[in-house]
Parts: C-alpha cells; structure tokens; sequence
C-alpha cells in the first residue's frame, strides 16, 4: 500500500495550491495529488477557449508546478475513503494511506430541473476537455445560441462567441432585474449592459426559463412570461453545486449551502481531513452567516490555509469577501466585498463616494482610459465594506488594493490619507486618483448627512 | 483688505488637495489659493513634454478642479507673511487676511557648487513654462545631451529625448553605483540599466562630475575618474531643495533635511499656520528618522491630512512610505517601502521572497507578459517592510495593494491569506498570483533559515 503524508484529492484552484503549500510549510513531508482528469483546465480560462484562446487544449495548469514543488502525482478517481484506517481507494483499486487528507473535489455546473433539460445541444461548463470539446463542435453549426444565466460565465461567453462567430445570434436570459446584480450596484450594471448590447448581445432580463422546446435537440426556450426564443444550442450559466459524495459517504458534516463544513482553520468534522475550494462551505468576511461564493482565487486562499494548517494551526480563515473582476468590450469591470444593495439588504447605515478620472496624466499620455471607483463605508464606524470598479484595465489589479482595504477593515479617513503610487503613464494623477477621492467623497456625505 | 477662512500658497501637488480638503471637510469656510504661476504644470509629467506629450501646454492641470470645489484663486506671487496679524501679501501689493494658513510652496531643482555649472545649455527640471520651452528648443540643436543624475527624472528624460530624436547622444552620469540605486534593489536596477542600453542611452555609474567645460556654453563634462565626456546640452537631475524662504522669514522652525519642520498633524511652530508638500520636512513611516523623499503623491497625502486639520485635528501622519512607480521601455518598474538593501542598512533582520509569472491565464490570452514581485519582510515579526514590482504595466497598480499591505504592517501570513481578485484577461492565475507567492516563499525562507 502507497503511504503519504498528505494526500489531496482534486487537483484544480484549490487541490494544486493546498499541496504546494503543504509542501513549502512542511518541506519534509510526502505529499500525493490525486486527481481523476488527465489535464486539468484553468477554470476561469474555460470561457476564452470558445473564442480568444481558441481551445480547450490551450488552457491547461502546467503538470511542472506539481514536480517543481516535489508533489506525486495520481491519475486516478478516488472513489472511497475509509477514514478509521485512513486510506484512499481508487477506480483503479489503488490504496493509499494518509496522515493528513485534503478535499479539494471542487463543483458540477448546476442543471436546474426544468422541462426539456435533457434535449440535445443543451450545454453546462464542465470542465471536462472533449466534452469542451463538443461544444466548439456544436456552436459551429449553431445559429441562435442562448446563455441562461448573466453572471460572469454568461457575459463572458456571450462575448467570446460572438467574438469567434459575428453572425451568431446570441440571448442572454437572467432572471434578476440586471445583468451582473450579483455583484455590482446597478450604474455599473447598466454599463456591462450597454457594452454587452453594443456588440450585439440581446439580453433579456427579468425573465424566467419555463422549458425547453424541441425533439430530441432544443429548438426553442419558453419563458415564464410567455415569451418564446428560438434556439439551436442552449448553454447553462447559473451556477455550480459542490462535490461532496465522498464526504457525505463518511458521514462528514454538511453546511447549509450543501458543501463540506470546516472551522476557521478548514478542518473537516474529521480533524484529519481538511477541505477548502469550491466543494468547501464558506462564511462571509462581513456578517459570518454561509456565503454561496464559488471562486478560484477563494479556493486558493483556503488551500494556502487548510495546507499551512496540516500539522499545525497557524492560519485563520476570516471568511470570504468576495474580489471578482472580468472584461466586457474594453473595460474592466472589478468589485470587491458588498455592493450599496447588499450592504443595505444586510441593515448596514452607510455612505458611499464614486470618483472617476483618466488613468494617465496629463490625458494626453497613450493608453488613457476612463476609471471610475465606488466605494461602500458602515457610516458610523467608517469601515470600508466593499468598492466596485469600472474601466480601465488596471482595474483588474486595484481592486486587489481595494481587497487589502477591506481585510484590514480600513475607514474611509484611513483610506483618504492613504500613500499611492502614481504616474503619468500608468494612473490617474495624485490629486485626482480614484480611491482616495473616493474616499473623500464618502467623508463629505457624511458631513451633509450629519449637517 | 481681503479676508479669507484659509488661504493656501502653492498650487501644485501640494496646494490644489489642501484647498479642496479644506472645502470637503469644511463646506463653509472661504478658501484662497494663492500662486505664482499662471498656468500649473502637472509635476510629474514634465519629462514626458519632451517626447510622448510633445510641448509643456499639454501638461497643465486645469483650473477647473479649483472652481468645481469653490475654491478661490489670486494668481500673484506671495512674497511675505506676516503670521501675527495673520496677513499675507502679494507682489501686486495684495493684502489677504487668514484664519489659517497653508504653506504648500514646493520645491526647486538643487543646483549643486560645480565649477562651470553656470554655462549655457545646462538646464536643470524647472516647473516653469517657458524655462521648459527653451530646453526643448535647445535640444533641437543639440548632438550630445548629458543627464546628470540616474534617478526617476533622469532614466524618463533619457527615454524621452531618445524618443523625439533617434540620433540624439544620450548619456547618463551618476555617482552611485546603479541607476534607481535609492528605490530598487540591484536585480532590478540592472533590469532597468539593461533596458535603457537597449534604447541605446549610454550609462557612466560610480562617475562623479568634477567641473563643466567650454566657454560661454557647456562643451564636455570632466568627470572625477578623469574621463571626458562631449556634451553641448547638459539637464540635471539631481534632487531637490524645498522652496522655505516665506516660512524663514517668520521664524517658523525648519527641520534637519532644510524643510519646514511639521508635527503629525502638518502643523508649523505657528499653530495657525500648516505645511505640506515638497516644502516639508518628512519622517519615515518606518524609523521616524528625517526623510529626504519628495513626491507629488506625498504631497497630496499630506494635503489630505492638513486640509482636514485646519479647524479640528482629526488625521495622523504616520510618515512617509515612498510609493514609486515608472516605466522605461514597456515594462512598469514600481517599488514601496524599504528596499532589501535599505532595510539591511537600517539594522533589520529579514526575509525576503520573489515571484514572478505571466499577467494573464493561460499565457496565450492576449496582452501576457511577465511581471515579478519582491516582498520584503521583518524576520521576527514577518510584518512587511517593502515591496518592488516589475514588468507588466497593471504593476503601476499593484504596488497599491502592496502599499496598503504596508500601512497595515500585514505579515508574510496575513498576505498569504489575501484575498485577491484575478481574471484571464487581467491578471496572474490565483495560483501563481505574485504577491501571495512572494510572502509564502519568504515564509519558506525563513523556515530554511530556522531549519
């Protein structure tokens, strides 16, 4: 029998980053991968293979990252774990022994139980390579291709198949008043909008899937108000459910979000198992109640937590705020933490500022582009609770300075006086940058409020 | 006699976020800017006039960010104070009466005792319209332009000049032993170096300047190794001298670095009276200890800060951290904090941990190109001391987040943990992410180290 010091099943966002830590914290332990798929996609790449990035093929985590860190590697599904003798069993029939066990066996598109789900060219992102496949193979004899779902799987291929295939017709159906609710306050969704609208997505929103129309292929989609689409491929965008059949089979606990439960150091109900990524229940960073956040930059967080954690305790999860960020036409779209609309929902007083300026100085400098920041502040104690961004591309890495902001729970008056970095052709200028304007902003609101 | 609430003199980096923080936070007060010039040249866009922005008219910060905020403005040289009727009076023969008063009076380019300094053609960086007009026109005659001064002002003039003309001879003097030597550790001033030669700019390191030769104008420079140099146009980038005369002429305290001395909260030795800018004297955020840093993203923080104090003390300047970022060829050079070196020499105990991989996931999205991280750390407590960025241009960005990392004095740990936004068309992969991959390296470093 094979016998590791910690075996990881999974082997994505969440599995490769939780060995690698395992591996950096405890340099002498034996760390094993196991995972099911031969190559494992980039999940978050999934979207450009229908258009920029061409193939599923060109959008693969490289095997080197395993060897480089001293990781074995299994092909093979785990398929049962006896968690008394602490041994994995394999498809294969392979038995391996642990000290440590790591869950990371991530999520499955979630398939709604709507009439007609069944019918041919009626797709989901697997992250599956020949399934992938199968579905640049459909699109290209496609005419009225229709995405359910307008979350950021939706709107990200809607324009990236529209981008392989200028004479698609492409719908989008959302349920929510808003393409992108989720996650941004409603200017910054209105503008995805526009930008989605320009170049010529049609959007319906506000409108629920009843059934799928067709014989043994989809022809058309039925909407509850009584609206009806024609569609000859149907791709599902709205959402996943986590992997958990080999925990329940242990009687591992579950969380309200039906995902595996872990304490703030992503310790399973079984003190030698851990599990962190999408299959992983989370709480949120602001209130602590469950969060559905599914996102691979939150399963690398927990898997440098839940690897650090191993054999001794010295991380803590704070919970999840929640840093998204995607492109639509040109322009960034980025948020962090909790929208106006969340916030308000969740009871909080708050007090918002929004500044907007070029990202270069003078305006002149090549490359300039509009960016506008939002921010979100408790209004009694000032703290930041979340800032959404829009426009330039620089975005995509601002909002990991506004992600720094609200894990530290910084005030509006810290971040007003906050010392940025800035130059003419790289930002906005130091009197008209965004974040600390913004800031400002919110202060003076404050201040008229209060008046 | 003119009466106003707050009166501010300078109109820069410095006065325009005084006067407009004056006006957020308090609406009702009257508030004057008082400057010299006619029009404000944006500060750290002067080298780009000289190749990318093409004249000094396209760098000029509009006036309209003064008349958007109610701020008004008397364009008039301020030529003396006097701080016991609370009175300033212009060179027109104005007198403004104050309640409190701002010194934001900046900075001249330091013009160092050289035997020959006075020659023609030997400009230095003046924040003056047409001063800058006739360097450029001087350039347009000239074959052989020697900088003096390898720092930001020189590597971005020696770029841009290259820039405008091809044949143009550009050699760099600078007496220490790399270029950015102050701002990056050697790595990534030989990067830098390596990325100037390539643009064919010729570098002299660890070359002093011993005198000017020539007649009337500059014809070659002798440097201290005895070696000549021709050069019929000569632009010194060597530092700056706080412009302090005003606040001399009343006794108000000038601290160690010749700059007006300042408490937390900008405070002169008169309290009604408060400085900020490149006039200012500056301590380090680190040690305390006098700071030479003068930056115009300093300079609005400080603004921020004094603008809030004027009537109620209710910011806390922590000091300065120097947030820095350029570009020289296509790539971003951007640094906060203590270099590794810096923190060697100031007696620190460290780690330090790099991570460099493509801005994009996978590699094939469009735009991908690489960009390396270095974090410095305290050993002992692993609280981040610095942080250097270099390569792709979202960098500029970056060390935002970085900076905020070092306001909050996060560890190796607490950024091992961050939260962070990625996406394909933006950014790393949350896998390789460069900042979590810096910190948990120099964690690994120390482990080694502890063995």
């Amino acid at each position: 029998m094979k016998d590791y010091d910690v075996v990881v099943i999974g082997g994505s966002a969440a599995g490769i980053p939780a060995a690698i830590t395992a591996k950096r914290h405890y340099p002498d332990k034996s760390v094993l991968l196991i995972r099911r798929e031969n190559k494992v996609l980039i999940p978050c790449g999934i979207p450009y293979i229908f258009g920029t990035v061409g193939s599923p093929d060109k959008d693969i985590i490289p095997d080197k990252v395993l060897e480089n860190n001293g990781i074995k590697l299994l092909i093979d599904p785990a398929v049962h774990i006896n968690n008394k003798k602490r041994i994995v069993e394999t498809k294969a029939g392979e038995q391996v022994h642990y000290r440590k066990l790591v869950l990371a066996t991530g999520s499955e598109p979630m398939i709604p139980p709507i009439p007609g789900i069944d019918k041919g060219n009626i797709f989901s992102i697997k992250k599956n390579i020949s399934y992938l496949n199968g579905m640049i193979k459909a699109m290209e004899h496609a005419s009225n291709l229709v995405i359910v779902g307008c979350g950021f799987i939706g709107v990200e291929l809607a324009e990236e198949c529209k981008k392989k295939n200028k004479n698609l017709n492409i719908t989008i159906v959302e349920m929510m008043k808003h393409c992108l609710q989720l996650v941004y306050d409603k200017s910054f969704c209105l503008k995805a909008e526009e930008t989605l609208i320009n170049q010529g997505i049609n959007l319906m929103v506000d409108e629920k899937v009843e059934s799928f129309a067709g014989n043994d292929k989809v022809e058309a989609i039925k909407l509850k108000s009584g609206k009806k689409i024609k569609a000859d491929m149907v791709i599902l965008g709205i959402g996943a459910v986590s992997n958990v059949e080999l925990a329940q089979e242990i009687g591992l606990e579950i969380g309200s979000t039906r995902s595996i439960m872990v304490n703030r150091y992503m310790q399973t109900s079984d003190p030698n198992i851990f599990a962190c990524g999408d299959c992983t229940e989370k709480v949120s960073f602001f209130d602590g109640k469950s969060s559905a956040l599914k996102l691979a930059s939150i399963a690398t967080m927990e898997a440098r937590i839940a690897g650090a954690n191993l054999f001794a305790s010295s991380r803590l999860n704070m919970g999840v705020i929640g840093v998204f960020s995607t492109t639509l036409g040109n322009s960034a779209f980025a948020a962090a933490g909790l929208t106006e609309g969340q916030a308000r929902k969740q009871g909080y007083n708050i007090i918002v500022g929004e500044s907007e300026a070029i990202n270069r100085h003078p305006g002149g400098m090549p490359g300039a582009e509009n960016l506008k920041v939002k921010l979100v502040f408790e209004a009694g104690t000032q703290i930041i609770l979340g800032g959404q961004i829009c426009g330039a591309k620089s975005g995509g890495e601002l909002i990991n300075a506004i992600s720094a902001f609200i894990h530290q729970r910084m005030t509006a008056n810290d971040i007003a006086m906050f010392q940025l970095g800035t130059h003419p052709a790289l930002t906005a200028s130091p009197i008209s940058y965004q974040l600390v304007n913004a800031a400002e902003i919110a202060i003076k609101q404050l201040k008229i409020k209060r008046g």
